[in-house]
């Protein structure tokens, strides 16, 4: 099966990723190392799979919780309820947390692994294309704040990920297309190769075909396995996979995280980014089409709502993880390709941008 | 001035120990690297010196949450405070958090500053005895649960600890000798020649005379900075500088956190620790009675609370971090200056332990 490897030293880690892992208890349970687990799932992913991977642990102390859908409810409460859970079944040191579901159980399990008791182990089962390709791998963790998303959390590393590509077939077609938002920026960002290869196959994927989804998975988990070992805590070149998140994020925080997926914001966030560019002279216009248009065959909104406060949004980028001093820092795709992390743009050129996506 | 480092590679760090060095400006910003700090204090220790320590930064931009004084409040939601104002005071990720007074507050401060935005700088301003010589060093923070204390954390050092001898002067008497039991501590299970000294000059101690104390916080910081050095993330030596915690801590949950302060709830549990040592035949009596006398030369109680409920301690203590794989695993001292991390004990021992205790 094919196999990848986040290299981090002492906290390197395997991705698998093939069809139908999730029925393979032997894998899971090596890299499992004491006698208790704790599952933790979401209301929709439950039903379809927690029961073949608690069966996979009959000889373990197992706890399983099931939180609500949504990333409404990635909050500090909710991370509570994972605390009281554990602290309720005596969970002690050595216990095993699994995420099974897409990246807010992933998030929100890798953070509550990272601080129960300061540190236990984690494993991630992403169920979704944006887990599969993104979130599980790399290590960032976090709950949302009212006042920001992904505020509090912890940079830290799952013993290893197992992407089952079985659990995308039964993925509502909106969530699998907010997964292809995540796949199309390691194109942009640093794999041109792969971005014609989307722009030809995007039919195929679309349509789930099984050689399309394998290839792409791979490529996406290699770009970010790599950019995460170069640089884990993200004081640069990691940086670069923030790709239409920081205007992403902004729209996220002021739709208040509904009717809105995390992948559709990135998506929208990308078109903003390329038109910025594409105004300071750093990226053409025919580039822009094509990322736009890339977008648009995966399915993705690439135009704001309207009824979105333009004001509120600036408000909300001056605050994000990615202004450094005082200073916003925006990644901005330079090529198809290739993008750069910079500080250093036309304030004018970027109230353009936002004066047309929100007229 | 005297001086000491904890050497962990690229996150080591130096403590400084002396009269006055809340004045001394030049010494706190060197450790600070952005224009950001946010003073995270209490409100005991607010009027004493945070107008002292917020004029170093006149050029910075400066926020201050003030905390209400005590162990009650080190929970999740307090902790939630500190996020709600330093997003809303739009801190970014090169701000640095400074903590200004006893273990709580730098506990808090920390897990805080690991959690922003996934890790920001922090500094260590303890003005306990108890912060000096132990919480302040060695990057343990967390925050309570109802079901268990310091149950949720991350190990995180600061950029440096800077210990003012001068703010011992004004502390209340039981506080005081709240700190005095995890310098008995360090004697016990670390350093022979210290636990004499102790013995000889408890009386210069209790009376803060600054030579003694000077003495005292220096010798502790050592055996701590030592001991973190060798195991920073509690995989083995570290363990021993919880001698007392696991019963202390199962006494403080079961008060509730009110009514005890955690040195003296150390201070029984260390008593508890080696009259359960006496009783296996581990420790001698003579240095069981030693152990008691000098905690209670210190003004230490050694005798715990009559209502407490003994079902409930035991229940506790199994949910203790220190628990292994469903395994209690205490700290008991051997000798003066010596001690083991044991889950070999017999339980009828600890039983009569208990039952004696909890009479």
């Amino acid at each position: 099966m094919p196999e990848l490897r986040v290299e981090l030293g002492t906290r390197s880690y395997p991705i698998y990723i093939a069809a139908d892992l999730l029925s393979q208890g032997e894998l899971l349970r090596r890299h499992v190392r004491g006698n208790q687990v704790f599952i933790v799932s979401n209301e929709t992913v439950a039903p379809l799979y927690l029961d073949t991977v608690q069966a996979h642990f009959k000889d373990y102390s197992v706890s399983t919780l099931c939180l609500p859908d949504g990333e409404a409810y990635k909050d500090l409460s909710h991370l509570n309820r994972i605390f009281d859970q554990l602290l309720s079944d005596k969970h002690n040191r050595s216990t095993t947390l699994i995420a099974l579901g897409g990246g807010v159980v992933g998030d929100m399990t890798g953070f509550a692994a990272a601080c129960y008791q300061r540190g236990v182990d984690f494993v991630q089962l992403p169920t979704t294309l944006l887990a599969q390709v993104d979130s599980s791998v790399g290590g960032k963790t976090a709950v949302n704040h009212a006042l920001g998303k992904n505020m509090v959390g912890a940079f830290y590393q799952p013993r290893c990920v197992i992407a089952d590509t079985a659990t995308l077939t039964t993925l509502p077609e909106r969530e699998f297309a907010a997964g292809l938002a995540e796949v199309i920026k390691y194109g942009i960002i640093a794999d041109a190769e792969f971005f014609y290869w989307l722009e030809a196959n995007m039919p195929a994927l679309v349509a789930r075909e099984q050689a399309a989804l394998a290839h792409t998975i791979l490529r996406s988990c290699a770009v970010k396995a790599a950019t995460v070992a170069a640089d884990e805590r993200e004081q640069g070149q990691r940086a670069l996979l923030n790709l239409g998140h920081t205007f992403g994020h902004a729209i996220e925080t002021c739709m208040e995280y509904q009717n809105v997926l995390h992948g559709e914001a990135v998506a929208m966030g990308t078109v903003l980014a390329a038109d910025l560019a594409c105004r300071m002279g750093a990226l053409g216009g025919a580039e822009k089409q094509r990322i736009t248009a890339l977008l648009q065959a995966a399915g993705l909104p690439t135009v704001v709502p309207p009824q979105l406060d333009l004001k509120r949004i600036r408000a909300i980028m001056q605050v994000d993880k990615k202004v450094l001093d005082g200073r916003l820092r925006l990644v901005l795709p330079t090529a198809l390709g290739q993008a750069i992390v910079t500080e250093d743009f036309d304030a004018q050129l970027l109230q353009q941008t936002l004066d047309t996506a929100f007229a």
